[in-house]
C-alpha cells in the first residue's frame, strides 16, 4: 500500500503587479501567487495543490499548510471516495486548529490545498482527469464527500443523493458532449481597471472576435469613469454580447443599488461583488434593488454555511464557485449540491494563477453529474500565467476544451517553480 | 517622538488539556494558547497584545502577526485617536494581505493582537487604564476610530455620534460608581463538559456561595447528559440564580431547537453558540423558536460585518464580543456601536487565557460613554490562568473590580514567557 512520505510547500509568486494585469478597484497591484504544496508518495505520482494569493502573507499560507503536515504525512495514499472523506473530515476537524477559522480564511484556504492535492493524487493514480474520476463515483459515495454539518436546514443527505440519481442516467451523454464541444468561458482579459479606454475597447473587440459572447469589466472606483467604459464597451461590442461588471466588494448596500442604476442603461448581466462577501443580508437587499441584473458572488465566500445562506435567502442569481478558497473538492461538491438544490447556475471565479486550470474540472463534474445542465453556466478566463502549468486551460473559440490528462491540473511546470520562488528565485533576485 | 522599533511575537502554550478546564462538545482538549506580541518603542513603555488560540495552529498564529511588523516598525508611537485610526486602517486595507480574509480568521486576528498592543502602549503612555482612556476621548474621536465600510445601512456616522453624544452627560458618575461597585460577573468555572457530576454540582454551589447570580454549562454532547445535568444544577441552585447554556456550535438548526425544548423545563438563561457562528439566518430561526430563551453568539463572530446582520436579522438576544477575534479595539469599537443602536446588551466572552483581562475594559468602556448602561449586561469569569498577568482580573462578591493599571492589561509575566514557550520552554521540554 502506498503512503503519503512527506508534503513539500513551496512560495512561488508572480509579478503580475509591474503590468497593472489584474487590477481591479479593491486590488490595485496584486502578485498573483501561490502556497504551493507538494504531497510526495513512496511508490507512483505524486500529488500537487495550491492555495491562491495574491502576493505579501504568501508565506502566512504556506506556514498554515505546513501546519498540516502531521496529519497526512505517513498516511496511506487516500484513493477512493472513503479515504478522501476521511482526509477531509480529519482536517477541518482537528480540534485545536479548527480554532483558527473555523473553517474560513488562511487555516480553511490551507486544507483546501491539501485536500485538492490529495484529489489530484488520487486522480494521477486513476490515470483520470478529476472531472471524469469524480463523476464515475456512485451518488452514495459522492454524497458521502460532504460534510452536511451546517447544512441540513436547506440540503439533506436524502436531498442530495436524489439531486445525483436524477442526472446520473445522462452522464455519459453529457460527458461526450463535454469532450466534443467543451464548455462555455467568457473572458475578463479585457476589462482590468488599469488598462485605457483604448485598450480596453480594443481588447473587448478582440474578445468578441476570438469567440467569446460575454465579457467582463472592473467597476466600482469612480462611478462616472465606469459609466463611460461600460458605455464605450457596449457600443463597441453591439447589444447581443453579455458584458457583466465586477466591483470587488467596494460598496456599501447603498452605493451598490447608486452605482448600479447608472449603470443599467447599458444591460449589464450581472454585478459581482457589489460588496463584503460575509454580507448575506446585504446581498439580498441588493439584489432585491437592481433586479433584473443578477447578483453574483462567490471567490470571497469562505464556506458553505455561507453559500447556504446566500441561495436560501434568494440573494445570488449566479454563484461563483471558487476552488482555492474553501475547504477543497469535498466543500466544493457540496457547494454544487447546494446550488442544485437551489436551482442556481454555477458560474466559477477563475484567473489569478491556476484557477482557470482547476475550476474547469469542477464546472464539467457539475454538467455531468450534478446539475446536469450547461444552460446559464459560463467558466471564467483570464489569458495568463497558464504556461506555467504542465496541464494548462486551454480555450477555442470561447470553450473551455475538456482535460483529459490525469489529475486535477494543479501541477506547475518545474522550471517555473524554481524561477518564481520567493523571494529567493531568479525573478525576485533581480528586483 | 518616540517610534515602534521592534516587533517581536512569541509562541505561548499552557497545558490545559491535562486537566480537561476548558473542555466542552466542540473542544475537548484545548491548550490554551497565546501568539503573543510586544511592540518595543525606543523611549517609554512598550506594548502588549495577542491573539488567543486553543494550542495547535499557534505558530502559524504568529506567523500571521510577523508579517505585520513591517507596517508597523518604524512607525512614531500611534498615542492619539487619529493615529490609532490610521494604524487600524492601514492594517486591515492592506491590499495584498486582505486576500487572506478578507477580515476573518487567522490574518484578521493578527491584525487584532498588534492594534490591541498598539492601544495597551498608547494607554501606557497615558498612565491609564485602557477603559478610562477611551472613554475620556470625544465622541468625535471615537467615531474617527471606526471602519465604516459595510456597516452603513444599519449604523451611519451620525447615529453613531448620536449615541455617544447621549451617553456623554453621564460619563463620570458610571465612571465613579465603576470604580466603587465594579461590573458584574457570571462563572463558567463549573461547568465544564469533561467534569463529574460531583465536581459540576459543587462548583455550582461554590459559584453562587462566591456571590455569582449567573453560572453557565457547556451542553451539546448528548441530550440526556444535558438535561440531566442541567436538571442536577438547578436543583442545587434554586429558581433565582441564572443558568446559561453553551452548545460551542455542536448543532445543525433542527437539533439546536429540539435539544432547547428538552432542556426548557429546566428554564435555561440562553443558548449560546447553537451552530455555525457564521450562519445568520440559522441563528434567527433558533431564535424565533426557542424565544424567550436567549440566543447569544460572538466569541467566533469573525467581523463587524456579521455582527451587524446578526443585529439587524433579530438574530441574537446577546452579544458576545471578543477581546481577541476581531480586528482589535477599533473594530470592537464599531460592535459596540452596533449593538446600542439595535438595543442587544453586550456580555463579553472570556476564559480563554487572557481574555478576560482584556474585556473588563471594553465593557466598562461600554457601560461609561457607549451603551450607558449595565442592565442585562454581565461579563463572562474564569478563575484560571491569571497568575500569569501582570495586572490580572480580579472578581470578588460576583463583581469584576474596575482595573486601575495603565494599559490593556495583556501583559505575560516573564517568568511566564519563559516557563510556557514553546515548544522549548521547562514546561513544553518536559512532556
Amino acid at each position: 500500500m502506498p503512503r503519503i512520505v512527506g508534503l513539500d510547500v513551496l512560495d512561488i509568486r508572480f509579478p503580475t503587479s509591474r503590468e497593472l494585469d489584474g487590477s481591479d478597484a479593491m486590488n490595485p497591484d496584486p502578485d498573483y501567487s501561490a502556497a504551493y504544496v507538494v504531497l510526495r508518495t513512496d511508490d507512483g505520482p505524486f500529488g500537487y495543490g495550491f492555495a491562491f494569493t495574491i502576493g505579501r502573507g504568501n508565506d502566512v499560507q504556506a506556514a498554515a499548510i505546513r501546519a498540516l503536515g502531521s496529519m497526512v504525512v505517513g498516511r496511506p495514499v487516500p484513493d477512493t471516495a472513503g479515504a478522501l472523506a476521511a482526509l477531509s473530515r480529519d482536517l477541518v476537524g482537528d480540534s485545536q486548529l479548527r480554532w483558527l477559522g473555523p473553517e474560513k480564511g488562511v487555516a480553511h484556504m490551507a486544507i483546501g490545498a491539501v485536500v485538492n492535492a490529495a484529489w489530484d493524487l488520487a486522480a494521477r493514480r486513476a490515470d483520470s482527469p478529476l472531472w471524469s474520476f469524480l463523476a464515475a463515483m456512485s451518488p452514495e459515495e459522492i454524497v458521502g464527500l460532504v460534510d452536511f454539518r451546517y447544512l441540513t436546514d436547506a440540503l439533506t443527505e436524502a436531498e442530495a443523493l436524489a439531486i445525483l440519481r436524477a442526472a446520473a442516467p445522462g452522464r455519459a451523454s453529457r460527458a461526450a458532449h463535454l469532450r466534443a464541444a467543451g464548455y462555455r468561458a467568457y473572458s475578463t482579459s479585457a476589462g482590468w481597471l488599469g488598462y485605457s479606454d483604448e485598450k480596453l475597447v480594443r481588447l473587448a473587440k478582440q474578445a468578441v472576435a476570438d469567440g467569446f459572447d460575454m465579457i467582463k469589466l472592473k467597476v466600482g472606483a469612480a462611478i462616472d469613469d465606469d459609466v463611460r467604459r461600460l458605455r464605450l464597451v457596449r457600443s463597441a461590442v453591439g447589444p447581443e454580447v453579455r458584458i457583466a461588471v465586477d466591483a470587488n466588494q467596494r460598496w456599501d448596500v447603498g452605493p451598490a443599488i447608486e452605482w448600479m442604476r447608472a449603470l443599467a442603461p447599458y444591460d449589464p448581466y450581472w454585478i459581482e461583488e457589489p460588496t463584503s462577501p460575509d454580507d448575506v443580508l446585504g446581498h439580498r437587499a441588493i439584489a432585491e434593488a437592481v433586479a433584473p441584473i443578477r447578483v453574483a458572488t462567490g471567490e470571497h465566500v469562505q464556506n458553505r454555511v455561507v453559500f447556504k445562506q446566500l441561495l436560501a435567502a434568494g440573494a445570488l442569481s449566479v454563484l461563483q464557485l471558487d476552488a482555492a478558497r474553501v475547504g477543497g473538492v469535498n466543500e466544493n461538491v457540496a457547494i454544487l449540491l447546494l446550488a442544485a438544490k437551489f436551482g442556481v447556475p454555477v458560474c466559477p471565479h477563475a484567473g489569478g494563477v491556476g484557477l482557470c486550470e482547476l475550476v474547469r474540472h469542477l464546472a464539467m463534474f457539475d454538467y455531468v453529474a450534478v446539475s446536469g445542465t450547461d444552460d446559464g453556466r459560463v467558466i471564467e478566463w483570464v489569458d495568463h500565467l497558464h504556461e506555467h502549468f504542465t496541464d494548462p486551460a486551454v480555450v477555442r473559440g470561447g470553450r473551455y476544451l475538456a482535460p483529459t490528462r490525469p489529475g486535477f491540473s494543479a501541477r506547475i511546470r518545474d522550471e517555473s517553480l524554481e524561477r518564481y520562488a520567493f523571494p529567493d528565485g531568479p525573478e525576485w533576485r533581480l528586483t
